[in-house]
């Protein structure tokens, strides 16, 4: 083994432990809150959780709307070990902060599912722009809910989503402001990440896809924008979420808005060439 | 040979002849106007010629400036033939219609320069932004100003060239106007062109880059922008045309802009991965 190879071994191993040491604190309860920069080099994921019977077609509405729902993982019914995501992986206890759904309702956020699990349920994992983020940051762009400490702001937008059974609706849109050159060049590096969103769907007036005020967001933190600087708006894993509260599935599960499922996929291996 | 080679290569030829035949009309003086939709595959260049105590200098403002100035030729003192553009491209005759300038003033514009050349002039062929158009229309997006058939609208930015020697000054940026949308997809296209001139150097408020009237360019024509429609700034081979007013050289030939020389490169080959 080179000196290299060994060195970039230990790194991944070193990484992996990581992301596992992150999720031992979430799955004992010692982390409750949101993932932003936490095991920063790996994916994380936005969770839906709903019965088998609708399993279909989430799957199918997720396949028609790749910028806001790129699938990472879909489980069998009843599995609650999510192996391609991490050796130990256990979505019953290893997302922060979960959301339960009846009739679309908002009826609890617990820390722990293990109570709720049943043998029918279904997993998906979606991927989410804390991905690219690192690659905005690596490549020198400011991001302004960070220099804030803040949630990314999230709104509904009127793009609307293509529906496929009882889901559809609005498409949800993370923002984040940029002067006109660095907007470019976020243009430029997150279409290289398509299985996390990929490009902007818009740039510029908040008004031409449905939104009137962007000190008032639907998700997450309001930030500040400078004169000189530009919203742009990336499709958003919050998307089904907004889905759940239209279809009105009986039971449904979700991770809470930032608090999301760290996996022990590299962010850097989501960038296409 | 399989059948699949013999086709590509019928295509090649075919397009090589048809680039040249464009070429023969213009050495003819059939063709004395601009070039935009001909020989549409083909690479279309901006042309500098210099005398050899200037070439240096302008060489090295090339290469410091890649946005504007991506090379594509550059020849010996002297030599008219450009082997590497086309078998029988020849720099005094083939651009549509030149302009002379001495001491930095626009003097003349005839259609071929045989009459004028000399054994110190020193050629730079420089990438154009028609490359690209190319990628654009082919992805769907609409272009204005072949949809109004105007030349493109050029403007002297407040985005200062890095210089070397007698050259420098603002950058030529020029302007298309999309949708948002539209605006995001031709950010991601033209970044696989850092040949010719690539992603956009700004986008949204003219402002920002010191251009106070969208319709009134200074070169070029003005076309209408629509309002859901977002201005995208491209940085342009007339820069150094705005160089040389101000560096003054007592000698100069440039291309007319729009009038461009026609290769036998392929816009395509232009694209990274």
């Amino acid at each position: 083994m080179s000196p290299a190879t060994a060195t970039q071994n230990h790194a991944e191993i070193g990484n992996t432990l990581l992301a596992e040491s992150v999720r031992q604190r979430i799955r004992s309860g010692k982390l409750t809150g949101h993932t932003s920069g936490l095991a920063d080099q790996h994916v994380q994921g936005n969770v839906v959780i709903l019965p088998q019977a609708l399993a279909t077609d989430f799957l199918g509405f997720c396949q028609k709307n790749p910028k806001p729902c790129p699938l990472l993982a879909v489980s069998k019914p009843g599995e609650f070990l999510l192996p391609t995501l991490g050796a130990h992986v256990d979505i019953r206890t290893d997302v922060p902060r979960y959301r339960v759904w009846r009739n679309g309702e908002l009826v609890d956020e617990p820390t722990d599912i293990t109570a709720l699990w049943r043998d029918d349920l279904v997993t998906f994992v979606i991927g989410c722009s804390f991905s690219f983020e690192q690659a905005l940051l690596d490549a020198g762009l400011p991001l302004r809910h960070i220099e804030q400490e803040k949630n990314v702001a999230m709104f509904r937008s009127n793009i609307a989503t293509e529906a496929v059974g009882p889901f559809g609706g609005p498409m949800v849109v993370s923002m984040r402001p940029f002067s006109a050159a660095a907007a470019i060049r976020a243009v430029e590096i997150t279409a290289r990440f398509p299985q996390v969103h990929g490009a902007p769907v818009h740039i510029g007036s908040p008004h031409l896809i449905g939104i009137r005020d962007l000190s008032n967001p639907d998700y997450g933190d309001a930030v500040d924008i400078r004169d000189d600087e530009i919203p742009v708006f990336w499709a958003c894993g919050v998307t089904p979420q907004a889905a759940i509260t239209l279809a009105k599935p009986d039971f449904c599960i979700t991770h809470a808005p930032g608090a999301m499922l760290i996996t022990d996929l590299l962010n850097q291996d989501m960038s296409i060439p």
